[in-house]
């Protein structure tokens, strides 16, 4: 397993960001195993991402900080410091449809998805197979109509007491509170059944058939209080014809869900993902 | 060059309509060389496109109307045939980006395109070199604001005197007047510079690249009097980061353009689309 | 659940063949559902699929082959009757690598795949687990250096036994003998973890990652005495950067292999396949 | 027009080198526009490249040389420097197909790719017109068997009148001689129609037909003396079928063929390409 330490920064542009971080991280014997920068020119913003070996590093992660601080405040950055050593903790919300709730599993136990994953929560029974099968705690809480502040009470308890750190809506079909998702802060992802901002809403597969669109997409997002605003994370389309009918739409849909999903999931877990405004920034 | 019929079919669906279709052909010596059908189960509707040599068969085209009307009418068909020595003669109107129109006039010479182009209209005289250059005649019509009703009536006398089937709007960047169209229903191709029903209206990419989007898209589609509503014919998209500045974003989209444009057009003029409601049966 | 037969034929091309396999259709009351065909110009063959719904058909099914043969005859046709209600017996064999196996039995149990899956095997104990989840009768049976003989006489066994339609090797790592792979012409689906033809044999994804190639692929296959030769069924491919270690390859390659061998599986037991030399036609 | 400078850099991998040539810039007040690097760890090499405005930069461009040497030599750099107002000077060689030059020369036209085009040259007469069409001085140098001696130096001439620091082989159906392409070491681009190493050789859509595969691909890369073996700098592919003819897939591979031969040309001329062995790093 890696150990490494990765530095996200946000902060205004101007000349000598990256001499200051990169002779910082030299002086106290960082090996760099990766560093990517982009500048948006619109909005005078720079953004770094460096990743490197805590082997070797001469500066103890708890102590970073204090050190790094001169620095930040001088170019007035937002930065924050994570490590694989500490892996995100995930929980998986689900409704009936179970293809994202397995594939992201199925990920995670091969590996391809460092982190925790300490509970599912689900408003259906189903999915609880799911959690016995991977050995994940499934919690089971009904969600009525007009119980919202009820039931998202509990989750949030649940989610408080196993420190979560990442929300992955899995095809979860329920709209969730402001007062919800201003506790997590770009930190729930969600996945939409259509190519935004086509087909905002509900039931975008019956719109798009409707429509005759030629390609049909799906798209990953951190939700915010608008819905289906969010910031785009990933997106990914699939051909059809006129030969697809409604049931050929849904199952080509599942595969793309799968896939815009979890590349998202992967990529904030592996802090890769900067917001700005209503963008992001994907650091490969 | 290829000497060959096609006859589109459109009716309620019921049985034994290959079975006559297939049958008169027969007995007329048809040598089939493609046949395609499709059902819309909801709609409850039969479409058919087959395709036959002419060489060999055993019925005037000429005739084929008076012998063929029988059958058409017990099946209460709407139906046409189309030869493939009698191509379409086909009008480019264009603006100022001329990417769309350099591409067709060069598919055109190459015989990707089997059709006429007696005529390009432009409302900027850029384009006149390419008239030129592949021996098309060009006619700059100017667009003043308020004079839509004089200049639409010039391009309609030369549209009329050069019998024309087809209008291809290679971003002409004018909205055609509901009187124009209804002229030159589903004869009209227009490409729209985004992912439809994404971004609608003025600026796609501009609003793509402010929406943070991870892929942009091209339309191609039949125009009709709701602006950005018309029959999709085709689409097609390109994967953006957030390194692609709006530059960016209109260089690959011009690539898009291009393409499912010119794939609208080459479907057209091999007589492979039926349009029923808003959708687009593509036969291929 | 559908109640439709399917009729696949190939013979040589000529003319009268639709009139008269629509006419036979008619004559017994089908409602044709789908209806396509292909002809190979440069063979001088013919190739058609027609399904069409079961109730309402005058001809019971049992006594199709006597009542179509001298249409059969007429035109020399190689042809199959396939009923939906006798879905077919499906195989699956795995390895180590369990991704397309877990995929496979998803798809099954939510539908996508209308087949029987009455048996996996497998040459390491690890899939069991799936075998178990999915209830489905797990064979473990080793594949020793040097026994092939031995142990392929088991695994044809069991698939007598369960009458199995249709092998489906999931990732299986061994190489069948030429034996074995006569007793199941064309009913045998491979999965090659590359864009074949390209890097054909032992570690594609390494080579791939040597050669510095900017996509990556899978293919879906027939199996055959020659490895890798077998008509293909479907590729994809997928874009790879110098960014992506041999890791990131194995694992974009996964989602590759899901989705090339469950498309090929998916074409197979809904009869889409027609295989001609070492190509195939599928009908969509 | 912008005006900036792209340092490009090879050494082996070791602290402190981003630090050190960050330093460098930021003493020289460099405003950095854009920033990569890439570590490969199997081969123990740093690439990078950093582009930065030369408005306001304190260092003459023809002194950097010297005030950069000990840096680099430090760290055993293999470095150049390269400027957006000294763009490169390329030849397009073209044989008959000539999709790929008048694709290039539009690009070249509407300020896509920017350098100088100061010649064409070709062994068919036929692309003459476009030189013509685009100011292009166009060279008719034949070709005939046996000769290639002295048509070569003919070529080699020109070029370096021309003082040529990028030869574009745009469909020119000559294998050039180990001689030509030492002269212009990663300095010849040419396009392949294939998904190398798929379909290595002559008449690659032929034997793509033959072979029955689902995606046919093309391929741009840097010529070196093992044919079709050079470093890959950009490939695509398109779907095909059953139903696309031989005609169809060279119609959909010239479309493959000017995309992946443009993009090379681009990242090329914008100095975005490192070549280690025989791979590519390209830097977006």
């Amino acid at each position: 397993m890696k150990n490494t330490a990765v530095l996200l920064i946000t902060c205004p542009d101007r000349k000598g960001i990256v001499a200051a971080v990169a002779e910082f991280l030299y002086k106290h014997d960082a090996n760099i195993l990766h560093a990517d920068q982009h500048q948006d020119a619109e909005r005078g913003l720079f953004l770094m991402r460096v990743e490197w070996d805590l082997k070797g590093f001469a500066l103890d992660p708890a102590e970073f900080p204090r050190r790094f601080s001169p620095l930040a405040d001088r170019f007035e950055m937002r930065w924050r410091l994570e490590r694989s050593d500490h892996p995100l903790r995930v929980a998986l919300f689900v409704s009936k449809y179970d293809h994202c709730l397995m594939d992201l599993l199925y990920r995670h136990r091969t590996g391809e998805l460092p982190c925790h994953v300490p509970l599912i929560v689900g408003n259906h029974p189903d999915a609880e197979k799911w959690g016995t099968f991977y050995n994940v705690p499934f919690h089971f809480i009904p969600t009525p109509p007009g119980a919202k502040d009820e039931f998202e009470r509990k989750q949030l308890e649940l989610l408080a007491a196993e420190k979560i750190d990442l929300v992955v809506m899995a095809r979860y079909m329920q709209i969730l509170s402001a007062d919800f998702i201003r506790r997590y802060p770009h930190r729930i992802i969600n996945v939409h059944h259509s190519f935004l901002p086509a087909f905002v809403g509900a039931k975008p597969y019956h719109r798009a058939f409707e429509r005759g669109v030629k390609l049909i997409g799906a798209t990953s997002h951190y939700a915010t209080e608008d819905l289906d605003e969010g910031p785009i994370i990933e997106q990914d389309v699939v051909r059809i014809s006129h030969r697809d009918g409604l049931e050929d739409l849904l199952e080509k849909g599942r595969d793309l869900e799968k896939v815009v999903l979890s590349r998202a999931v992967r990529w904030h877990i592996d802090h890769r993902i900067l917001v700005y405004d209503r963008k992001t920034c994907i650091f490969d």
